[in-house]
């Protein structure tokens, strides 16, 4: 679809076309590529409060946790899930105050105001431990002035923005796997802006960090949020007024970045999946994985933001906010596995201990 | 270790003496029970800050993840950890101030302050999906005048307090193990005063929730806090003036009852574990116990103080902080397990959402 076409339509239309046809795209090239497994189960919803979603799921149908029965089935995800929601409805008085602190044209509005939120989210857990663990989020969030109680208009946006981003996270370090998923995505960001891509990729290094391991979750990648007209903060700091100026600003210009970013990640990431579902594996590089998979649990429920506040909040619907857990994640007291050095375990550790530039 | 003998030296040594031969004799119990397991594996630290502690872990050494190797190990525990530690330091002056708020006896201290801590606390996952997860944890603790720097004086005891409990949680429900893990509490309580054992039993319930899911983590035990000289809300609130007058407020008589309950420990899941560790099982009920574990890793990484206390403090040991996390959890997106009409698993997850009184 062309952007000439769309241009006209509010945002919120726009970005809910996005997601919709990104979220399509990504399950059919993730069905293709393994025709024999079972298709992703398409899980529409209604939010009470407003609004709609689309949860797209991969899982082998009953499974065994027998291990052999598993590897069996032989399917290239273990579990993956491709969510989209689109909700309006009522943020609290609290809500509303966090978010003054970041958006300076919220600072005389007190009280609850309506608010709209469109996002795709996803999250994919191959089986082959050599094949890394990717996660995807772009999301468009508005606050709008009150309006009489059923009344049809739509209140006045009071302040908008985007957030986002993309990282990787493998079990076993492939030089040529990190070095690719951060030049697509690079390559995506850099027509909006020099300071684009270092800026997010610096952003995602401090975000996704296992701050009581002191290791990172993965090799990284973007991260981005309250991105809108106004000044940012992570800009100035990165290059100052002239890397914030050179950024987009305008909802367009914006959207036009994050459409260039949804659309990388086939790209950034399919070519690596292909390369690595068929390395031959053994029981120790899946215990690996596992363990791997038990820090990303840790991260996503004592640190993840969207994780905490969905769990955080009342009526949010847990199977979606959890759906990036991984099908099994194991811990282990004090394990080997990772501090032998000269290993490939060691190698990971290696490099999440200290975040390093891929391109 | 007759009371007499001990009842002169002070309370911190008392403690570290009790929780020492606790240790011993529960590691010991549950290496007698499964002779052809390896040992559990005896860890001794240090704290670089002050003080020291014993891990005593089960694990199965180096396994493999197939749990058809799994299961030819056969050992009857999967993952347990027994655990003393006995430190000291200094209280930075925000935990001074949180604590003032529970203890009558700060409240004229500011600032920095030296505190002593020593405990128990243990785990045990068993292999088999009908015998239960357990959970015990005793701790005293001690706020201390500050003393002149290098001095070898001890400063006077400004604020003391017990904590604790023990809870059971089982994958599958059997009433009659729950009703004896209740009573064997029950009857190590009620010589301390009758109030003692509801009031624990009604924390329990309230602490153990998982309220993101609307659910108990098992089916409760004990559970108390700040437990002192000093009037105490809990027993207050659950019988007034009269039931906190009747329950132990010396050291000593604490000291007596976390005595008579760390002792009821063995007595209150040892039969259980005995009956259940043979019942058979099949790839259902281990997958339905791994979910289970799920959500226990969900309880403890999202909710549990102490955990979250551990994982938050800079320079806590962080093996020891998880140990209690279960050796492989699994999560799945709108599992039937659990709310299948008629089912041994929905039956479970009727006690979870509506906690019963057991005896």
């Amino acid at each position: 679809m062309a952007m000439a076409t769309t241009s006209s339509k509010p945002m919120r239309e726009q970005v809910e076309e996005f997601i919709s046809k990104l979220q399509e795209d990504i399950v059919s090239a993730l069905e293709k590529l393994d025709p024999n497994a079972p298709a992703f189960k398409r899980d529409d919803w209604l939010r009470a409060q407003g609004g709609r979603g689309l949860s797209c799921v991969f899982a082998v149908p009953d499974p065994s946790v027998s291990e052999a029965a598993a590897t069996a089935q032989n399917s290239v995800l273990e579990k993956a899930g491709v969510n989209i929601s689109i909700v309006h409805g009522i943020l609290p008085p609290p809500a509303v105050k966090q978010m003054r602190a970041d958006h300076g044209s919220m600072k005389d509005l007190e009280g609850s105001l309506p608010f709209f939120a469109a996002g795709i989210s996803l999250i994919v857990h191959p089986r082959n431990p050599h094949a890394p663990t990717v996660h995807v989020n772009y999301r468009y969030f508005e606050i709008t002035e009150p309006v009489p109680e059923g009344s049809q208009e739509k209140g006045k946006i009071v302040a908008w923005w985007f957030g986002g981003g993309g990282d990787l996270t493998p079990s076993y370090l492939y030089e040529e796997d990190a070095k690719h998923f951060h030049a697509t995505h690079k390559a995506a960001c850099d027509p909006h802006g020099a300071a684009v891509y270092p800026t997010f990729k610096k952003w995602c290094d401090e975000y996704f960090v296992i701050k009581h391991r002191g290791e990172s979750r993965g090799i990284g990648g973007m991260f981005f949020d309250d991105l809108c007209d106004e000044p940012h903060k992570r800009f100035l700091e990165a290059g100052g007024e002239e890397a914030n100026a050179q950024r987009p600003h305008t909802p367009e210009t914006i959207f036009a970045m994050i459409k260039d970013l949804g659309n990388a990640f086939l790209p950034s990431y399919m070519p690596i999946l292909e390369r690595r579902i068929h390395t031959p594996s053994d029981a120790r590089a899946r215990r690996w994985q596992l363990l791997r998979r038990g820090r990303y649990v840790e991260f996503n429920l004592v640190y993840d933001r969207g994780t905490r506040f969905g769990l955080l909040t009342p009526g949010a619907r847990i199977e979606s906010v959890l759906i990036s857990l991984p099908e099994t994640a194991r811990w282990e007291y004090g394990s080997e596995l990772g501090s032998e050095e000269g290993s490939e375990e060691a190698r990971l550790m290696e490099v999440l201990k200290n975040p390093r530039d891929w391109v």
